[in-house]
């Protein structure tokens, strides 16, 4: 007779005439007082964040919630189309799309920030010369290392990408502006020096800046980000309801779909 | 040679210099204005709430966020033990829990409702006593089909499950009681003459009759149990970070194992 | 103290020297000895098949393991193109399109012709004249109650589907024609005098109908279709690695997206 | 107006009256003359294997179908519990848990032994003096670095893992062993001379030389282990339909949760 572990947890719990999440009452504290961008926060860090950080945070929610037909959005739909019986196989399969290559630059982004921030022997720096003195420095050793810089370029805003400044601007306001976006910012000034050209700071870097100012735990920072699309693809679905697409998408592949003989492979 | 077909949508788009989401610009317009609530609302019902319908609707996503150690969050913190390297893969495994069993209560008590009202022959009732009446009806209906009725009855709130009288009390603040937390209330006060014992209304079920007054889509109610549910599930890896849990339920599983014979199965 | 349970399972077990699989040695038993379709049907049923029973099982395998384009595949590809860095991320949001739709067929035959075969009174038919006429009872019962017959018709394969015969013959010269193939059969035969004209038995269905005369689960017919389509899924990452067509796919829809105004939804 | 792009595939094809796959009549060439195995190696390879390659192949695939109550079984229960209306829901869910740490390991090991045999310089070793040179100068080189050798250790059987010399012996017998197990027979060996203790090479790792050297696509042998798994994953279900415990597992846990209070995360 072994005895049964016990399971620790500050999220939801019930007994018969209550229910507490994070330690509050549910119904009484939680609902009708507590925004949801507010309880997904406080649901991740514990602790209930100011009204600025829930704006910041919010912003960044909704820079990433959707951006049209992205493989993510493609996938929800057929999936939606050959399963219709199951929302959930529908969402989960456009989440799994939300990986190194489309979701992955806000925590790629997020993470090297916070390495380099950890680096620095000393104080942090305290104005724009500083972070450009370390930003140049971190440049000229991620191309020596032959490295890319996680946040930088995008393959439709060339220029800028318009949530990069508003993201900025709206943590100006809230007083949020970090070391992270301290230095991503830097980033964006200092660049040219060392890569020879102009590339715009994406909106999905400066969304994994935010976030870890916000003190949100790095290694879950693509967790946000798929909790923003989890909105937009619970709107592909909605959208496909009225205008549906997917099937003609299925079809515009399958009706040119060209038979060729199979290819060996052979890694040996 | 065919000619390509397009793709209409009125959400994500972008161009060189701007994006639009919902035909607003996405940097002005919504970010740092529109909280994720909000934004989610948007995206699935393309148009804009009210401040009440946020509310109410932020009211349901709390009562539906997370639940402790339900089935969907053990499968999350288990997945993210057996592949740490895919955040996207944990949140996908617990959002495919969200079936019919635990998170269909809501969609299938607003469509119940649903199905009722529409069925009434000409003008809904107007006051408690035409909505008892009709509740009275069609839970003498169900009882002869011998079906059940979504939504009555709680495992653990066995009298009240106080996610039921707040929800409605925040629907009734903002003028939002419509005709489905009409005639599900009334089904709360009239079951026991029908049923012979007094049930409690369940919250997933009064979530169900407050997003179907929101003229959400009913195909898509149980997307808004998911929505929800993910920023749980979001809250479930962070702890697990912390207080890891998912290697001890893992291993009180797995070392109290007892092998036995194969049992054929046969159905012929 | 709560004693903790222990949990049976006559699957994998191990200890230091030994590993067993269904009560069999697995190193000395099972590997280099018994095939693969072999395995998945002993893991399911619990009992070792003849190898008739295997040559049948392989065959319905084979026939449900890939058709081309199908959104699944689909869904893998886009999927693996959006993350690349999980491949078991693109297995699974393609095997959450076997749903109702596309695989749900061979589950629906099945269970379709199970019930039908719990109904008869008596003893079952024993020639194809008795098949003939339980059919064609059949079929009228479900053309009055306006229900559609499962496995019948096909969009492509108008005349034949050439998996059906093959399948029958193959359960043919294995002795393994039961009743579900029997009365399936039937109704291929008979169905024109009800319907009024002449549809191909499909293959979908004539895998429900073999599977299901294997005495395999009824619940789980759909899953055998999933691991076939799960060594079909496999191939089309393998042919993505060579040829890939996911960056065209998704670019073919994303840059024909056509933006428009929002539609408000509105259930109420 | 722009020209659709088509879409080469050597897979599924079919019009009104056939259906090929990989260049062959699936109904005459495939079904019934095609084991499961091979024709998933077929699909994988593009090209069909020899008799003893299906042999290695398939003793692989069992050795990883099934080790009982891993996290992706207790996945696949506890997510069928939770919504039962989805097959696949549930297996996907389970095959997301396949990632780098239960899974990962036969994709690792594959990789570094390739990796090692291309950089050497001229031709590869001959006999084992040559393979154990090879291993020897391999292992000091990892060390040297602070890195882990893939394949080696098992946290149950600690001598030997029965599935390694069964694999190897099968190999041999089928004139399989190529330079992947010659060089990893090699690692085990040798490594007590570097490492000061004697590890067992494990099963995964095993598996992984295998597939390499039978030539299959080094990205995807994590694809392999996947789809030996959706077998066992499917035995899982069949066994949970007979003897449920997945509910016993959940309440187990929900039973045993130990409120706490929350613990606010800070990273920075």
């Amino acid at each position: 007779m072994t005895e049964q572990p016990t399971y620790p947890t500050a999220l939801g719990a019930a007994d018969r005439e209550r229910i507490t999440l994070l330690g509050q009452d549910l119904a009484e504290d939680i609902m009708g007082k507590v925004g949801f961008g507010e309880l997904a926060f406080w649901l991740a860090a514990q602790r209930q964040p100011t009204s600025g950080e829930v704006r910041v945070f919010e912003a960044v929610l909704a820079a990433l919630a959707d951006h049209g037909y992205t493989p993510t959005a493609i996938v929800t739909r057929l999936t939606w189309l050959s399963a219709p019986d199951s929302v959930q196989g529908a969402l989960a399969a456009g989440l799994l799309g939300g990986g190194s290559r489309f979701l992955g630059v806000t925590e790629d982004t997020g993470r090297f920030l916070h390495t380099v921030l950890e680096d620095v022997d000393g104080d942090l720096p305290t104005d724009d010369d500083g972070w450009d003195a370390l930003a140049l420095a971190t440049l000229r050793d991620q191309r020596t290392a032959g490295r890319l810089v996680p946040g930088l370029g995008h393959h439709v805003h060339k220029d800028v990408d318009p949530r990069t400044p508003r993201l900025l601007q709206i943590a100006a306001e809230e007083g949020l502006v970090g070391p992270h976006l301290s230095l991503f910012a830097a980033v964006g000034r200092v660049h040219p020096q060392v890569l020879g050209r102009t590339l715009p700071l994406n909106g999905a870097g400066v969304c994994g800046a935010a976030l870890a100012d916000l003190g949100l735990p790095l290694p879950l920072l693509r967790g946000f980000a798929l909790l923003a699309r989890a909105a937009g693809l619970v709107g592909q679905l909605a959208e496909e309801l009225r205008t549906p697409v997917a099937e003609q998408i299925f079809l515009s592949v399958d009706l040119h779909n060209r038979p060729v003989a199979p290819t060996p492979w052979d890694e040996r």
